[in-house]
């Protein structure tokens, strides 16, 4: 191919460590032109609901043919399966414990393939380690051209979490809860613009916020708001301040919308 | 163009959210051949002086052509406008709120467009990130070989921050301040090499400094000194240790220099 | 060449101060073609032990004719050589300061030369950022295919820094240390699969483990498990959590193997 491939990684191994620049070495030993994009690795330890969730709001801007190595895995060396898929014109390598159920959700149709042929494995495969063993060279050899066939064995159906839906209570209204708190302390709830009609009040832990501002200057400095974020998402936040500090605000902290 | 065009990214997002990532996906999705080099995603959450500082220390060193996307931007969606500027050769994508400060004072002359044909943007334009929607597609867009004028309109002047400079007393001596402190406890001033003629003492928080040294090691260690830094600023600091640390120095701290 | 230079960065800067982001600066302005890779700007400031353990763990995966620029430089400015080393067809620029104490130990022969010609470097050396004044141009000017031997003098003789191996008691025992905690919290020791015939206990500040896992699932949530670690040192581990704050183990920490 004429555009060189790009690989991107996305992990919770930090970069003090060095995990994350031992799969870039690798790739690169493998597929010299590899054009290697780090999405993250400071993901929360372990945490495979907030990974996939960084995939939702990440992976649907890159383009056709990116191949993206996602390694948030707790079960390394069990018996979790690693696996290569083929969804929306983009290639998956990871292990198989429900990184990718958001996007499936959206996505639906997928080809994938439990990654069994280590002809395209590092030649020591240690227990503790398949980003560096398995992954990053069964990426590279896919942007080399190998085709997912040749890696395994195709597989029916992955692994998906259960994801918390918004609910409505006996009296219409709407109860979500926050299930992300980014950096700037905006707290981010799983009640998407799509499922509100209209709506009276926003409460959250016995706040009652004025509405839905449009922007994040729309509230005075040090106030609580409620906005549409950039994913369509409900999220409350503080103009020029960390909505969970200044008002205590904490993963799962329900939100409720009367109508 | 032979040359893959360069576009860096510096933003206040940190890496645990998908914002510097999606910012990625859009950029390689309109130009694929872009060369994205983070510049950091770790400056102080809506500090514009930090950026603009960042920026001085960083974007000289860059080659012609280059494109730069700023994001540090806590008014977004109000009424800051997003501009294009092109300055020293290079370009910048950005809110106009006064990031560009530092390489303006250096520079003079500048071309500015505020960004106002959404030709150029995401289909779908969130209030809460323009880096995604209108920034990055923007700089994809001038790497593609789009034009400025294409963007938007020509405005003549752009917002710029207040910059405390050193003052000379009654006495002569010359009164500067704290303006950055580094990782490693380097304490950063506002007094330049090019502004010192003489000096006999200096002196931060009562403590008086043994003229000023060539290299960190030129003091014993966990001792205090003074030093040129790489930008040609006095910077106090501590041999393998930290001068924030160890002397209780903070931003804003007074560095007197007698003559 | 057809191929793109690697130069990989390896500092001790963070991401939040502009030296990283100007050493990349330095680089494209004098090799545009370059393909920067970040390894990391976390190591633990001055910590050249640590530095020589990140490099002995990522290096090997590289490709043959990679760059790596390492900047972890307490010395900096100071009595220190730069250097330039190509050893196992890699090439090495840092501070001669002990950063390849564990590659030398592994490779044995090597070239190095002490970097002096100053057509090389940037116009302006200061004292305190040798890594964008020398390090990064000269990485850069290598890429482009200047010699080795036009940018120094040869030497013999690299500084190494004195790495503590396991020892034997006179029981027959080996005594080793932990000498590398990572983000999880693993706990990882000197002690490598090879050195070891046979073994009946291990024990770790008065912990005695069960046998050597295989994964890190192979024992209960919450409990601690000795296991090989990705490049063959025993570490010990817990299950979805952190050894180091659970168990409360410290870098020195000695683990006791009996046989």
């Amino acid at each position: 191919m004429n555009q060189k491939p790009i690989i991107t990684l996305t992990t919770d191994f930090g970069t003090r460590d060095p995990y994350a620049a031992a799969m870039k070495g690798v790739i690169l030993s493998i597929c010299r032109s590899a054009k290697i994009v780090d999405l993250t690795h400071k993901l929360d330890s372990f945490n495979i609901h907030n990974c996939s969730r960084f995939l939702a709001e990440t992976i649907p801007f890159f383009p056709d043919g990116s191949i993206h190595v996602i390694v948030v895995d707790p079960g390394v060396g069990s018996k979790r399966n690693p696996i290569v898929v083929l969804m929306a014109d983009k290639y998956f390598v990871c292990p198989d414990n429900g990184v990718l159920t958001l996007l499936i959700k959206d996505s639906q149709a997928y080809k994938a393939y439990r990654i069994t042929n280590n002809k395209f494995w590092m030649p020591y495969i240690s227990n503790t380690f398949h980003g560096r063993d398995i992954f990053a060279p069964v990426a590279a050899h896919l942007a080399n051209g190998c085709k997912l066939e040749e890696l395994g064995e195709p597989i029916n159906k992955l692994v998906t979490l259960k994801i918390n839906e918004p609910v409505k209570d006996q009296y219409g209204n709407i109860i979500g809860e926050i299930i992300y708190i980014d950096g700037f302390g905006n707290c981010i709830s799983n009640i998407h613009m799509k499922i509100i009609k209209n709506y009276k009040n926003i409460k959250i832990n016995n706040i009652e916020l004025s509405g839905i501002k449009d922007t994040y200057k729309d509230e005075q400095k040090g106030m609580l708001s409620a906005l549409w974020g950039s994913s369509g998402y409900l999220e409350v936040a503080v103009n020029m301040g960390s909505a969970e500090k200044l008002f205590n605000i904490k993963m799962g902290d329900k939100i409720i919308i009367s109508s």
